[in-house]
């Protein structure tokens, strides 16, 4: 059934299909930042762009951008879009549902026939997960300039591939990143619809969220090297024991993040890498990242801070070595106040309930809101899970969600704008 | 140089490199039990002691006997041997030296002429190590009758290949392992040479060790299902995290091996795996291996069933599923003194000092002591480092070791030996 909008959830619900067959063997969705999956993924958000007329460009970062200009506009842009690439085992939504929230969108404006006085962008970012190099937001961050091209030969997946070598191997230019930075100028709003990832909606029974303010994340990567034996020929005393020390710094984190200073802080160890990995061997070395994630800017990179300094206090007490790196560092970005009313308006002409939130996950409108005024709409997760096959959104969930974009969209190109507006969250 | 005895350290050099060039590629060697590499290193044994005039054959578990009858002998046997497979990334004595011991040892007394009252039998043991199914020492369990064909469909490895399937794959016969036993009526005493996997005759600077008890080692691999979500989007008391669940119970083996009960008992945690082992995820299920040792069979067993029951109780204070399956079970054994004696003779007797000791590490010669009279000698490991590649002992100090094997197997071949006296330890 298509809405009175125009926007139809049965399109929808094919595009999140089409996207959710690209996929690594194995459960739920895996289609990693700058793998050749990925690259299958913009093609596909390329030739449904097309044959609506669009034309579409792939940037040096990767991002795909597909173009609606405005009859007689004066060159200023809006636009939404959303990420294409997933975690390992991930789910069919996350990011997805942007996207193809973008697409309806451009599909319901062209059918509808309706004039516009700025030219619309519809953006498929590039490799947004954080899960395969540590840093999130790599095609936004580009976009904001906030990437140089040497800062790709230094990111690693858990394989050792840079992602300069990721890039260059799905015909991707790193060199050339600087040519990807959008123009300030050029920008009046951008739009980001995703998934809540937690169960606030659900909870609440509400169907639209509209973002106040993203969380930021720190990333680091521990590597603890202790001495590998035999676990009968070594006197427990004589231990050093690289996953006893682990262990330990896990539950270390657990701690710091429920104290009473740490109300709304999430930190998580989310991959351990046990060496050599033998039932009969000590283990010698072990290797696991941390996500720490807050809303407080400042909590964040302290609450980092206090993490590495308990994790060298663990190690040194059992004379085991370890080696710290910072992987990823993203800032909290706080949402400018009139696109948090703007969205409202939206979801209400639109007869939808709504509740202001924050968003506990990272996302590409962070990076975005350092270009141009940014928003976000969350729409619901069912049981809150996300990253995992059960990930779960319906398509009139997103439809719903794609006509208060849609309605908000065509409210910001109604009004003159402001550019440089945009960067009070700097 | 030869030794007086005959026996010669550059050929116990010349077989341990010979064996450590069958590995797979990476650190250390890995040649693990029932792999084609483990076979290639029994028909290299096989090659050598036909060689010297031996007769070789490989029973339906693997295997592999070199027999030098006694002219005019009462058929009655006595032999020694250890085994061909390691850990992954191990190193190049553990087993190994022994097995070299065993043909320098065929060497020496073929080329001495030597008369000999009875049947002497060389060993290489299949599949002793319990890093690739859990269960250690299959080979001589085999020997023993200890192991039924049926129990070879029940062990898997960490990719979950049957041990049946991998022994059918390279060409064995699970089905008649029944044929493998051996016949206590038959034997009169066997007796193992290994490296000690510790560091006590390093840090006593004796060459000779001399094995009173053998350790037990219960094994348990456990499975803790929590549930996999985003690591921004989940609160932390809304988690159900499989790894921090695993590592409470990490350190809970730790505080149980070393509080006052359990003075000797060693417990590892060797392996641990999480998935899906993405940063950005709340990790959903972590898998990891227990390795309880005692030289206390009672206390053993008591404490694996103790740390179930707090993994158990771990689990549901946090919600988490848990499944704790038993992968390997073996008994400590007390070496007959007798034997004990007659090793402390021949150290004597070849003018090297020793130390009586327990063994931590599980050995084929435990399982064979349900056959016959059965003893060990152990020569230095460096830094009592074992199951790295960094393991080493000098191919002197292996020539020590065989210098006082030989003697002890000559001076075993000159009594009469009562049949069936080996049976004290069961």
């Amino acid at each position: 059934m298509t809405m009175a909008t125009g926007v139809d959830p049965a399109n929808i619900e094919r595009l999140i299909a089409a996207f959710a067959a690209l996929t690594e063997p194995g459960e739920g969705v895996t289609r990693l930042g700058y793998s050749p999956l990925e690259r299958r993924a913009h093609a596909l958000f390329a030739e449904e762009m097309e044959r609506l007329g669009l034309s579409v460009s792939v940037d040096a970062a990767g991002n795909s951008i597909a173009e609606l200009p405005a009859a007689g506009g004066d060159g200023r842009v809006i636009g939404t879009g959303s990420h294409l690439d997933s975690v390992p085992s991930g789910g069919r939504f996350d990011g997805i549902a942007g996207v193809c929230a973008a697409i309806e969108t451009a599909r319901a404006v062209v059918a509808s026939g309706a004039e516009r006085r700025h030219t619309w962008r519809f953006v498929a970012f590039a490799a947004e997960e954080g899960a395969r190099f540590g840093q999130a937001c790599n095609g936004s961050r580009a976009a904001a300039g906030l990437t140089r091209a040497e800062d790709y030969a230094t990111l690693r997946d858990a394989r050792g591939v840079t992602m300069e070598d990721a890039m260059i191997a799905v015909g991707l230019d790193p060199a050339g990143v600087a040519s990807a930075r959008w123009s300030p100028e050029e920008w009046l709003a951008f739009v980001e619809l995703h998934i809540e990832q937690g169960n606030v909606l659900e909870s609440q029974d509400v169907p639209i969220g509209i973002v106040d303010v993203i969380s930021g994340s720190s990333r680091l990567l521990v590597s603890l090297d202790g001495i590998a034996s035999h676990t009968g020929g070594t006197p427990m005393r004589l231990r050093h024991d690289a996953l006893v020390t682990a262990s330990e710094c896990v539950l270390a984190c657990e701690r710091l993040a429920t104290d009473a200073r740490h109300h709304g802080t999430r930190v998580t160890v989310g991959r351990l890498d046990v060496e050599p990995g033998s039932i009969t061997t000590i283990p010698g070395r072990a290797t696991f990242s941390v996500d720490v994630r807050d809303l407080d800017n400042q909590r964040q990179r302290e609450t980092a801070v206090e993490l590495v300094q308990l994790f060298e206090h663990i190690a040194a007490r059992r004379a085991v070595d370890i080696s710290v790196r910072v992987i990823g560092d993203t800032s909290p970005v706080v949402l400018p106040v009139s696109l948090v009313h703007e969205l409202a308006a939206a979801a209400g002409s639109c007869g939808y309930d709504y509740r202001v939130m924050s968003s506990g996950a990272s996302h590409d409108a962070q990076q975005i809101s350092r270009v141009t005024r940014t928003g976000m709409i969350f729409v619901p997760s069912r049981d809150g899970l996300s990253h995992v096959p059960e990930e779960w959104t319906s398509a009139e969930q997103i439809a719903a969600g794609t006509e208060v974009l849609l309605a908000a969209l065509t409210a910001l190109d109604a009004h003159d704008g402001v550019p440089h507006g945009g960067a009070t969250a700097r």
